[in-house]
């Protein structure tokens, strides 16, 4: 059935006995289809009945569907067009794994990040208003999601806008309500039906009519008001927003959804449903981890088995066994995570310290200024955050902790090209926002070694520190180097002369291939390891501005503001002129998806690219040349 | 009587009458120096009670409390030793008008910005808990605060830590509630009073021991029990947040106060205490006009008249009184503000096209994600806001409009120095942080018509864009040139040879005086307008390299990855080498309180300081000079 399938139209006239048994087919081929490629699955299953409904009862594209983070609209793509691009997912040139606008008519809003959807949608619907518009808005956003300030701000500023939007919480982990069962079934049927809705009407119209008798009686009476409406609804705390609360409706029960949706359809002001679905439904495996199947790699869909999944560690396992080891030692270590304890290594930390580890939920902002607020009593906060995800706290850090120069310890994971994720998720940002705040000192390690030791020196450390480190396997090259960490000092991995290659963490690994490329040129090249990208070994980068021509900087990271574009701000200020930097990072752009050999390569930045662009720049004559 | 009073303890032992009389002359003390200095009047004279009956029931430093923007402390540092040094109130090595451990153990945590004080205060709680102390943790914060969706994140939180913490709402403006009078005063004695707080748990144990009777049963039961509980209380959005909620106080009468604070020192777990205070309280124009008096410059104190105050157009009213032209003939512009419709200059669009106009509260993060959503749908939608609080929502340009391209238009304000506010306000980092950012455009004007054809441009341009403009008196000098905004092209302010002069916006007018200086050492120095930070004018930097020694390079704002940073990544990758570019602007800190001709004239940058900083460098000689 599903191969007929290819736009919305194709549904529209279907029965639901035809929509349940093309749920079935949808299951299939995306457990198939993930199982051929990786990608997003225990999140897309748990939405295949939601989306089919949403598409059944909604007129896409009039009507906007905002899907908060996105990862869960694979069903969505399938029906709107680009099901057979499935076999290309997240790769280079692919189909995107999140919602993306030049992709399809049907994509109204990028997504990738936390919390961003209620605002959107509600930017969407006030357009709608402003033009006439009578298309319904609706947003999509998980329970977790809802924990992000972005998303109250957005609600909080949905009621007093007073329009027609549909929020959406797909609610697959209980942590909102429990009211689950027959009365619940009963209220949802009652409250989306239209003889209800009148009579409520009707309730609030006579109750406004009433005559005031003296404060004690008015408040009296709200209160009276206020408790019948409570005593109703669950989800009180939406009403109190302003919001007209449904729910919850299974999220799997087609006539249940199909008979709200085309019910709300009606309904006027901001609405929002509460949706309870299981991750991973329909797939064994995922439905009894769906953490494991959030996001996966290739696996056989009959066994559940991953494929091609390495034993070795990886930097977020060095981190989080490290940081265990320290916390034995030192009371005061604690560990903060935005509902990332997985990802970030932090699980033995958390079962070994519960009450020394804090799971703030998808609340960056909250997370660090939490930390500031136990470092200025003297504790040492260690918060694991993805760097792309850290963005949303660059006011804290800023104003919470570098201003006070408190000792919090950023440990920045998924730092650099992160891959398949693409343009939403790159870490590439990082170097650029941290390095220009005052009282910041960063850090980036070479390899596994190099990170513990990192982490010794920042718990010494005693103002704010962050150290980045690149997602995936922690690397074990360069074993013997290792120099102590001092502060604000690079490593010399060898001397040279003629072109000096600054590296920035992992890149050594790029530098040395670059660097016995250009051995085979006659030209011995000088390598550092900068370790410090703010404050900048300066001793090294006069060093190296005497003995060599080039001064070659290498990142993980956009050259806009990064560590080469401090390299060059430090000669200007010590009136060093004439020093031929070469800055190489990624270009002014957002980084597409693929793996990140691919986009190394793609950018120039492997070992062989370094080689390239050194050996084309040494061909030129420099204007204004010495 | 306040002469005798330095510290919390010369308050410990009064009575409730010398209490009273010590709050009069503490509103006497605050007008008659705020009238002399300027600084925020209405929000402190609306918390002398509360911040008395706070030392008076407290002890500090042991229990702490922690201010939210902190504009609001200037009785807490009468009351703690600062008393004398308000005659220097916001002046350059003076007393700030914000907390500052620095300045005292008694600041346990600096502020400026809004909604921090839960998160810090979580913080700090649990550190205590971890250390076994038993000291009060106090966070106050206001019902504009309470928008921003870092309070909410912490207040989700707080009730998942479950420590002791006492959050202050200091409810100003009646937006939270309504519920005053004589029944909300019992209900506070009630509430507070151990025998209630007993009885309440007795219910809540007894409930909890019914036995379940089935789904049904049991769900009725939960409504009946929570519906009792919301009979009972206000506030019960805070409740549901896992907050118990005690309140509305009259935060005018201090033995209410003393009586709440002294029995909630008994209770245990989250509080909330909620607190009606009037800004302005005391004094007759600020409670009249408690807007015009929240930051205030000198004034007479008999009559409230402003002194030294300019009939000049701002910088804020220019862009104001010019988007409001635009609209009348677009109506697709809109206008966004977070919270300070006033201080950016929109009263007027927001008379004359109320639903074209949005104030989202404080919450920049919304406001921008909001914008994106106005944008994708075709409008277009000016932000316009303070350049320190826009860092707030760095992760939404980057994840939600830049990412998109959309044609959001960013009318900053206050970029650049801004004077008494001091580290916390500074508009110094945005260049940096947004030049780094792809698809952005980033201008600047040198004077009031320059501002005018930026917002011209911005409205035409379809992409993201920017235009950041200072504090204070817009510019009227620099008339005759008028030179049509093109896309990424400076303006040629004069030709010359030798050194060229790149300026950023008003300091331009700085540019020019040092290059009057330099004429008179015969230096004819080729200075430039650059209106465009990003994307730079790669014609003239290319043509100032070619005819001049040296390029200097002066911005209102930090260094570091600032604009002359850019002008040094954009010779670097064009491998021209050689070049002498100076880059003028403020260091690598966090930059005091002064007024901005003391700041400029410090860190060198006013007409003289350039001058200087150019002779100085050119009679030295580079290394590896051409």
């Amino acid at each position: 059935m599903l191969n007929e399938i290819d736009f919305p139209k194709d549904i529209k006239n279907m029965n639901e006995k035809a929509l349940k048994q093309l749920a079935k087919e949808i299951r299939y081929f995306l457990i198939k289809s993930v199982s051929k490629t990786g990608g997003h699955l225990a999140s897309n299953l748990g939405v295949v009945e939601l989306t089919l409904a949403l598409h059944y009862c909604f007129d896409l594209p009039d009507d906007k569907i905002i899907w908060d983070v996105g990862h869960q609209a694979y069903i969505h793509k399938i029906l709107t067009g680009r099901k057979k691009q499935f076999c290309k997912l997240r790769q280079l040139n692919g189909l995107s794994g999140f919602p993306k606008p030049h992709e399809s008519e049907y994509d109204v809003f990028a997504a990738g990040h936390s919390s961003t959807s209620i605002s959107a949608a509600l930017g969407i619907a006030k357009a709608r208003d402003l033009k006439g518009g009578q298309n319904h808005v609706i947003a999509v956003i998980g329970d977790g999601a809802m924990s992000g300030g972005l998303a109250y701000e957005a609600l909080n500023n949905a009621a007093k806008e007073n329009t027609n939007l549909i929020v959406i919480l797909n609610d697959n982990e209980m942590s909102i309500s429990n009211n689950v069962g027959a009365m619940s079934r009963y209220l949802t049927h009652l409250r989306t039906d239209s003889a209800y809705i009148q009579a409520k009407e009707s309730f609030q119209n006579f109750s406004k009519k009433i005559p005031v008798v003296g404060n004690m009686a008015n408040f009296l009476f709200d209160k009276m008001r206020l408790s019948a409406k409570f005593f109703l609804l669950p989800g009180m705390i939406f009403e109190e927003m302003g919001f007209h609360y449904i729910g919850p409706i299974n999220g799997h029960n087609l006539s249940e959804l199909n008979e709200v949706f085309q019910n709300v359809k009606q309904m006027r002001g901001p609405l929002l449903i509460h949706v309870k679905t299981k991750k991973g439904k329909g797939y064994r495996y995922a439905e009894q981890q769906p953490s494991k199947y959030h996001g996966v790699s290739k696996f056989d869909m009959k066994t559940g088995e991953l494929i091609g999944v390495t034993d070795k560690q990886d930097y977020s396992a060095v981190f989080g066994k490290k940081l265990t080891e320290l916390a034995e030692k030192n009371t005061n270590i604690l560990a903060l995570t935005a509902a990332m304890a997985s990802g970030t290594g932090l699980l033995d930390f958390q079962k070994k310290f519960p009450k020394r580890f804090f799971d703030v939920a998808i609340a960056e902002q909250h997370g660090v200024t939490f930390s500031a607020g136990l470092a200025c009593q003297g504790m040492i906060p260690v918060f694991a955050v993805y760097s792309t995800f850290l963005q949303r706290a660059y006011d804290q850090i800023v104003h919470d902790v570098c201003m006070q120069k408190l000792h919090v310890i950023f440990a920045i994971d998924r730092a650099g090209i992160v891959g398949a994720d693409g343009e939403t998720h790159q870490g590439v940002f990082d170097i650029a926002y941290l390095s220009h705040i005052p009282n910041m000192t960063l850090l980036s390690p070479k390899n596994k070694w190099e990170l513990q030791n990192m982490l010794d020196f920042a718990i010494q450390y005693p103002h704010t520190i962050a150290i980045r480190y690149p997602r995936g396997t922690a690397s074990e090259q360069f074993e013997k180097y290792r120099q102590q960490i001092v502060y604000g000092k690079s490593e010399v991995i060898q001397y040279g002369e003629k072109v000096a290659l600054l590296a920035e963490g992992h890149m050594i690994a790029f530098a040395m291939e670059a660097a016995e490329k250009l051995k085979q040129q006659n030209i011995n090249a000088f390598v550092v390891n900068m370790r410090f990208l703010k404050p900048l070994d300066e001793e090294i980068l006069k060093k190296t501005a005497n003995c060599c021509e080039y001064i070659v900087t290498i990142e993980d990271g956009i050259k806009q503001g990064g560590f080469g574009s401090k390299v060059l701000e430090y000669y200007s200020e010590n009136n060093i002129y004439g020093v031929k930097v070469i800055c190489l990072g990624f270009p002014d752009k957002y980084i597409e998806q693929g793996t990140p050999q691919e986009l190394y390569k793609l950018y120039g930045l492997d070992g062989d690219g370094i080689y390239q662009n050194i050996i084309k720049i040494m061909s030129l004559k420099g204007k204004k040349e010495s």
